[in-house]
């Protein structure tokens, strides 16, 4: 007869919004983020018998996290990631792993009168820069990334030579609109001794590179180019994972108007959308350990 | 000197909004849902070199859908399900697996002058349903599942006895608000002679008795006993997978208006909140294969 | 030479999130509300000089609803409303005029081995209950409603004989499926002596009926027959207005896989959507006065 | 007896997702907007009795909004609104009065070895600009604008010397974070002869300027000062619209940890935020006629 038993479990608390403001000099800078936590460890008391002497609280996380910001600081969201995550499994006696998941806002300074300004920013909505952190007693794992990076091209993209079956009817093109909101995660192969800015723009600008210049047969290829480009121009990254819907945007019939349309006027459709997804890495690469376990798409 | 080469892949249509309405008599019938479809197999070719003979478009996957909820039929979305990934493994030739995630909305008959209308509803938000096929050369797998069922219960929830630290400042209390909004998904032994929507049923009525009887110690214990309720009464499943948010309620400070309040006034906050994930499993459940690999929230 | 002026404005604290339990035995009551509050005075010094001096802070506003929540009830929101407005005007100098919007969240009994529970919910999502609370020197406005009912029938529609011109290619059909998320609000005559509980059930009932038996040839005509039966049936009501999205379902083409589609398959799609508005009146109601001068939608 | 009769009503597409491409060198221009049409006029017969000879369809309203991207061009969406707004009320019988919304989404080129590409952007999500055009027989309105900008300083607001009652229990400060998401719209006093993008580039130029350096006494006197800007700067205006959600940072207690926090570490809380809203304009402003009276935000 079989036994119910707990299997993988994890808490946290999920979604705090710290914004820290460093004003040492009368220039400001500002770091805003979306930091959630996460820990990891036999927590069955609590599951079997509500027992909950193991259990830090998860307002506990919370608090933690605001201090930190103060205590270690917030200048990067890598190393912030990495100072709450190491306290959270050396300093709690149950935590056997920690994972830390941060969005991070940026922005701008704002220009007034050609100057930018020492105290106010405006938001920037370009995209949202990620940080993903494990840190058990084996090991430590950073996964640095980006989200909502809408990119778009008006030409340099075709779709043609596909498998058809009886259900196909789309027609082959050799010039079509691509667009995406791009999701890249990047895995480092340690977690001393970055510049982890430097890795973000670096890999950011190869994304965007690719992106444009790739005279592109399929989102595929693309997205492949892109995953080879950050990992040849970065030697700290092992692998790269690629998500991007294909944001389709139909050419509009305009003919029953006696009008031609040669790709000029287009219908950006919502829903569906398709979604190619790719791993590209190193063939040697580390193994990659818990770096891909989330907290807030565990389910 | 490292190679670099392409990791884990997969492609498909996300969020094809099919509805089906049956109309053999007066009183119609209706099936709302949301279904996505995931390829997967060596589609290296596109990748690296931009050819996609192997690569049939998310289009046709798209043209599918609508047509099987025809040819087909779409009376149930575990049934539905299986035979798109049946047809895309068979049918297709490189294709070596495919993955249909599916949301289902609920409508409810419209209510007039007493009566249920015929071809009349409205729609229910109370929860949607979930289900996750899987198929491939080796086997099929079907997660069911349920997400947005918001539930709250005003007394019978506790949290005390946990553990403290330096950052702890929150009170234990033995009587709160309990609050949720639950993400449920439990995984078939089986994928024949299921009573699809039996199983749905009995297993939603043991998650909210569970919530709404156990005398709460923690929002852990509460998920075990949800899950083990569910594994208990329903063979049919080996595991049930539990995300739940833990949604705030705070008690007002009403004091410096003079007036107390016994639990009756709270705050109902967005951010942060607790996350609280667990698998409550058969000791003896098959291997969940790739049952648990998501189309969706893969990044 | 012209003089920049202050025009129209308002302040307030939008959305706070109260939840009042009502636990006097122990089959406990819930109200789940979301209280937007909002001044209308001269706040002109605020304004050119930035004395705030007549500017009761938003806190305090905050501050109130919460308190009053307790020292007044929140049994319905009408009465809640109006309860808030009167006060801000009656015992707030500088305030003129309150409003005071509310969005209600239904919940339902969870029903446990057929019973339902005490106190345990599930939240309901099938419509939100509104209601706006407008106060000045001279009068008291109450607008019910609702919004977010979503309404399909899968007959009884049609759209035909309309007028063309030569950027028409629409077909006109006899039956098609028609579809709506209904914003329905109502004005009273008095805001005295009204069964709030059982007008709002009265003019949901009719809006759901006309809905469902009126052989649609318009939506417009839909609508009037909607808000005339609502004024018919219910004379503490002066005025109905409502706004309808036309969500489109279109009938998929499956001619290219040899199958016929008598409406049984659509695609439901997101964006465009037809958007019909209208207001069914009373001849002879009463002026709105300030009725309909909204803060969250003010721009 | 009361008869119960038709008022006020409109309808029309809302949402329609234009992109253009102007492709007529290798230099690509791109213009994204969002669309909504509404027409003005006696449809009381489609109301009454269901006749729609005198209703252009919703689906004509879509497919002119799409031709008229190519006929007459999607260069600025001013233009393009007046134009399809002047056709409507010029060309279509019945139609009195016709509203045109337009959200239009900014993209950045993109920058590849530090020049601009030439057919590849980044969408810039810095804000949404906006227009309402209304076009009737006596005259044509339009309203510029933006939304989604969103502002932060982290010194230099105030908030002091205000009005207290017995439910106030903030405390004075001169120092805080001030943050937004500011809603401008600033109605034009002609039609013809303006540059619309210099009127843009300067208008938000100036709100940006005073939210920064006004050293602000209050969120009101804030937007005052904007608006006073705004229509001091640019004489084609005639009154300026604000509404501003204040995005409460709250300085978080770091004391139970041993901390001091000078401003440094904020909680971004998400609701309820306070809403100020104010007109600013010219005391001898022509009348505004329906230039405010809104499609989207009708209900």
């Amino acid at each position: 007869m079989s036994e119910i038993i707990l299997g993988k479990n994890q808490y946290g608390k999920a979604e705090n919004r710290v914004v820290r403001i460093y004003r040492d000099t009368s220039r400001h800078e500002i770091h805003d983020v979306n930091v959630s936590t996460c820990l990891r460890g036999d927590f069955s008391a609590a599951h079997l018998r509500g027992d909950q002497s193991d259990v830090l609280p998860t307002d506990t996380q919370k608090q933690t996290a605001y201090a930190y910001a103060k205590e270690h600081g917030l200048a990067g969201i890598e190393e912030y990631g990495l100072a709450l995550a190491r306290h959270f499994v050396r300093d709690v006696g149950p935590v056997e792993a920690a994972r830390i998941e941060i969005d991070e806002y940026a922005w701008q300074r704002a220009v007034v009168d050609g100057a930018e300004h020492d105290h106010t920013w405006v938001r920037s909505g370009q995209e949202v820069r990620t940080a993903a952190v494990t840190v058990d007693g084996t090991g430590e794992w950073v996964v640095g990334g980006l989200k909502d990076l809408v990119l778009l091209k008006s030409t340099g993209s075709e779709f043609a030579g596909f498998l058809t079956d009886p259900y196909t009817v789309l027609e082959p093109t050799h010039d079509r609109v691509m667009a995406t909101s791009l999701v890249a995660q990047w895995r480092f192969g340690s977690t001393t001794g970055i510049d982890w800015d430097g890795v973000y723009a670096g890999v950011k600008a190869q994304l965007v590179k690719q992106f444009a210049e790739v005279q592109s047969l399929a989102l595929q290829q693309t997205l492949f180019e892109m995953g080879k480009a950050a990992l040849t121009q970065h030697p700290e990254i092992v692998e790269v994972r690629l998500s991007a819907p294909n944001k389709h945007h139909f050419a509009y019939d305009l003919t029953p108007f006696g009008l031609d349309n040669p790709n000029e006027v287009f219908h950006a459709d919502d829903r569906p959308y398709g979604l190619i997804q790719a791993t590209v890495t190193l063939d040697d690469a580390p193994p990659p350990g818990p770096a891909w376990e989330p907290q807030l798409r565990w389910l």
